[in-house]
């Protein structure tokens, strides 16, 4: 007899669970030696509430009813109902000074079928509240390197993009608002030959149309700051400038790739925006980014940077770096 | 700006989170070192398949869509998700041996607006496969006493009573089957008082409806066994007094109490069903019983039994107990 579960989600065993919890109890207490406190969201809000953290209930894709008919959505990430709770609940006691958090959940996302993408998620992540600029994200990079060293991984890197960067470019540009999320789509999946057909269609000066295709191939070293321009982009260049200097002065930016093209998938980044890989695998194991903007959206303006790992992703990963040694 | 979570939902800051954990973490403790390892299923499943191991699929009130259009629903405990577990992933390799498994977890509810019932609850619990009879029954009792002292708490007991002795008596009196969920739902909620008005209203012999009425009512040590009597109540009798000579064997028949009008609200117990107590709060802080038909549902027939209790309720009870103290 079969009795499946929904594709993308996952029953685990004892072994592999130990495993997980194992990751978790590492990545847990990096995050308190530094001073963060854990917090918990329900898994169920408002969505008209989550709403407020993004027009599309940042992809909060299953809904269901409570008892007076009002729509719960099953939440897609941890930042915004964080955001809603350092609003509401830290709004006035702890105004000035800077509001370390934790968290460990699940969350949970709409997927195509038979794509082996996740429908369900374990997450470990923090969110510094209150250190704006080039001092906060260090701290977050330092943070999410520390605790995946920490979870046994050798081998991995972050790479550091603007989540601005490329928007401004496509307002500056004056490339059709219709076409923004298209273009942006494809570089999220990192699809440069499939954005380069898209960029060639549109009705740009060629100067304009090779922009948009050079400056997501510009990685390395800080020498891609210096290779970059475009109208706009001075700010967040400066921004990954002032950045990767804090994290040379930590010692870690031999850890750190820049990467224009980086764009996270979730709208609310308004300033550095990074993902976390590792080389025996495939895919992000996290990411992050400063949101300043998004905490004042549920009426408590407060600077924010954060960053999400991915517990199942970095286990995987952790066995994928056994292998290679 | 006020931006509400549903109610009966909660948003725990980190003092509160850090004894929370402090409370999972002991629990856990507790079961790893009995032998008993963890395992996740997936918060949401198809509905159809949560059905199987219950007719109202398990209380699973908050139902959405995948992308097929298939009915997901958000488990509302976790027994038939490990039963599903139990049925398909072990059902040859271990078929012979005993299979301890536990588990901490959400689970979810559709609970009444403002009546301060919890919708979304954490759950630490534990699932003793393929030990029939008063040995399970035993060591699970067991193991949750000893939890909830590692936990922190001294006044703790279990109420212990047999969830088929009342639906059997129902059936052997003959009282119309529509009148059966009402009168369980009145017994489930300790309305003796509500019972005894609706029990007056049947057409019974007057023997009939005093024996409906009188079974709730005895509760205390084992010589409650010797006062109980009615049709068809000799099994579960019988199995009562053998799981209190098991207790006894083990020490800690003086923390349980006999309950003959126990019954637990999901349908699926088969025999000893418990509830544990403390008398510093007036909720039961989780319960459990045995389940020996659930996993055969799935298609592998195996007996089970085994507690789940509640983080979030067995922390206020630590905080009464400690306000006692």
């Amino acid at each position: 007899m079969i009795h499946p579960i929904p594709p993308g989600t996952r029953d685990v065993l004892p072994d592999e669970m130990a495993e997980l919890r194992a990751i978790t109890s590492r990545l847990r207490a990096v995050f308190e030696h530094a001073g963060y406190g854990e917090v918990w969201t329900p898994a169920l809000e408002y969505e008209e509430v989550l709403r407020i953290g993004d027009e599309r209930a940042a992809g909060a894709g299953y809904r269901t009813f409570d008892e007076q008919g009002r729509v719960l959505a099953l939440r897609s990430d941890m930042t915004i109902p964080i955001a809603r709770l350092v609003a509401t609940r830290f709004a006035e006691a702890h105004a000035g000074d800077p509001l370390r958090l934790f968290y460990e959940g699940r969350a949970w996302r709409v997927v195509a079928d038979a794509t082996g993408q996740q429908r369900e998620f374990l997450q470990c992540g923090m969110e510094l509240i209150g250190v704006p600029g080039a001092e906060g994200e260090a701290e977050v990079i330092a943070l999410a390197l520390t605790a995946l060293g920490e979870a046994g991984l050798v081998r991995h890197r972050v790479g550091l993009g603007d989540g601005a960067l490329y928007r401004t470019l496509l307002t500056a540009l004056e490339v059709p608002e219709d076409s923004h999320a298209d273009l942006l789509e494809h570089l999220s999946r990192r699809d440069l030959a499939g954005l380069a057909r898209r960029v060639d269609d549109l009705a740009l000066a060629r100067d304009a149309r090779r922009l948009l295709v050079a400056l997501p191939e510009l990685r390395g070293g800080p020498e891609v700051l210096d290779r970059a321009h475009g109208p706009a982009a001075g700010e967040a260049l400066e921004g990954l400038r002032v950045l990767h200097a804090a994290l040379e002065r930590r010692g870690i930016s031999d850890r750190v790739i820049l990467d224009l093209g980086l764009v996270r998938e979730l709208g609310y980044y308004t300033g550095a925006v990074y993902e976390v890989y590792d080389p025996a695998v495939g895919f992000a194991l996290g990411g992050g980014g400063r949101y300043d903007e998004l905490i004042g959206r549920f009426g408590a303006p407060r600077a924010a940077c954060g960053v999400t790992l991915d517990v199942q992703r970095v286990h995987i990963a952790q066995a994928a770096e056994e292998r290679l040694r």
